[in-house]
């Protein structure tokens, strides 16, 4: 086969991902590409997933970088990316994965799953008292990309009362949709559940902080709000949460993301018995549904066709 | 105020509910009526949850019994009961959240919510192999009335394979409908989750037994199947759900109601690593939302109107 006969061939760079696994899926899915797990002059798209950094500066063939996750910040870390397209994974999979896992998460926190668990290690037969409708609880999404619009609708198909915030304003049918750093406290100080599914960029890193939780209201038909976070960990001020949860502010927390990632055996998180910890299983995407819209790109790309899903570097997402 | 200008007098007879709590209720919701806790020969209707069997035998001018939950077992297991129209009591408020509760417990077996609360206790971060996503699980309602269409739309909105099982055929968009005994294996044994939102009736009596069991698959994406109940304790027999956890032809269960209630403190069902307890309170419903569609109904029978919600005797619901 002559060179000008194959298509361009793809760099798979990750950690924590299995090579040889996802290796063997994209081969299958590509066929008549070269597929390289070390840096290579032919090579003209990455497949990219916390590369080494530096790997990708000297690629004379490079064309388009590719994320095998929703976010591009371990991407965008590098400062040695060359200056070419990026391209998210967002995959109606990923977002529909997404929203199961906030809809099970606001559901176990307005339902007091923590409450029915801990009793039934009692033996104790007792209701939590009063259980408000889900369209008494104003549940927020902090972030309207696809992901937050999916479960925003979601939610609001079970009956919960939804606002959301995003940098630009958005619009979403019986979702309250709150723009602009202005408007951010006010979007907080109504909520019984805050869900926060940003992006990591240098603006949203640790907003999920004291000052944040101080918009929060102080109690509402379950008490003090909830906080679910299954963006990433790097928006997240642990001790704050820890403190939250110790003042009230809080009344619990699913966290499903960490500032530093496996969470450390001795991370004082793990024992806190209102706050449920999950290790980043939130959306694990089916690779195969990943890599499908990813090739599917790359032959429009080649055909001379538009990409989608490229990050805007302005705002860093 | 003459007996000709008083409007029908109402009988409140429970168990288990607060009386003062509901008679004030009552009273704020309808000033212009006696209201009774004890029998009276004057009262015309009766508010009922599990009253005193023989008590309305002899009320000259009771016209109609309205049961204040979903369930009417608790009116038609008194053999001293008037031969008058029985009202069941049907809300949007009580269906929507009996599925809330479908939705958390569908949710907590799909996402496998039992093994990342054992890890959190054991600090261990690891995730539990191939999550299948929603479209990859089939849901199965057994009972499609109200509470289960409603489940059912609800849940194949986030995205499950949902199907039901009633005695009559039904209807419903994205959902696949089998209908009368014959297709019960049919329904079974394609199943990942099993929902039981049936009425208590001599027909549905400990139909959660080894013998329906026996007709669920051995596995699926999630490994065997799930059991939820948020129908009546009635519906189950204990001892064979526990044996069926046993040999692994159940892989767990959510269980909101119990042949005895409350559940007693030596049942083996608290201990059950794999079982989720929950004192009954999947779709506790908020009383005035069930006493202002009941006093409207009154309303418009005075008016001439016809009830809704009413009882077949033949089929028991």
């Amino acid at each position: 086969m002559s060179n000008q006969a194959s298509k361009g061939s793809i760099l798979f760079s990750s950690t924590g991902f299995s090579e040889q696994e996802w290796v063997s899926r994209i081969k299958a899915l590509a066929p008549d590409r070269e597929i390289y797990t070390q840096p290579h002059p032919s090579v003209e798209y990455a497949f990219l997933w916390k590369h080494p950094h530096g790997q990708l500066k000297e690629l004379p063939n490079l064309k388009i970088l590719f994320s095998l996750g929703a976010g591009v910040d371990h991407i965008l870390s590098d400062k040695d990316i060359p200056d070419l397209p990026i391209v998210r994974a967002i995959s109606n999979d990923l977002t529909a994965r997404m929203s199961e896992f906030v809809i099970w998460q606001v559901l176990d926190h307005h339902r007091r799953g923590a409450f029915y668990r801990k009793n039934q290690l009692e033996k104790t037969w007792t209701d939590a008292g009063y259980q408000p409708a889900a369209h008494q609880i104003k549940v927020g999404i902090l972030g309207l990309g696809e992901l937050g619009r999916d479960a925003a609708l979601k939610l609001s198909n079970i009956g919960f009362e939804v606002s959301g915030w995003s940098q630009s304003q958005k619009q979403i049918e019986n979702v309250v949709c709150f723009a602009g750093q202005e408007n951010l406290p006010g979007f907080l100080n109504q909520l019984d559940i805050l869900v926060c599914l940003l992006p990591h960029t240098p603006q949203t890193e640790n907003i999920l902080d004291q000052k944040l939780f101080a918009h929060l209201k102080a109690s509402g038909p379950l008490g003090a709000p909830y906080l679910i976070n299954a963006g990433r960990g790097a928006l997240q001020n642990e001790d704050d949460i820890l403190q939250a949860l110790k003042t009230g502010a809080l009344s619990g927390a699913s966290l499903d993301v960490f500032q530093t990632e496996p969470l450390a055996v001795d991370s004082p998180l793990w024992e806190q018995e209102n706050i449920t910890i999950t290790p980043h299983i939130a959306a694990d995407s089916d690779p195969d549904a990943l890599l499908i819209k990813i090739i599917d790109q790359i032959e429009n790309y080649e055909a001379g066709k538009n990409l989608v899903d490229l990050v805007d570097l302005n705002r860093g997402y």
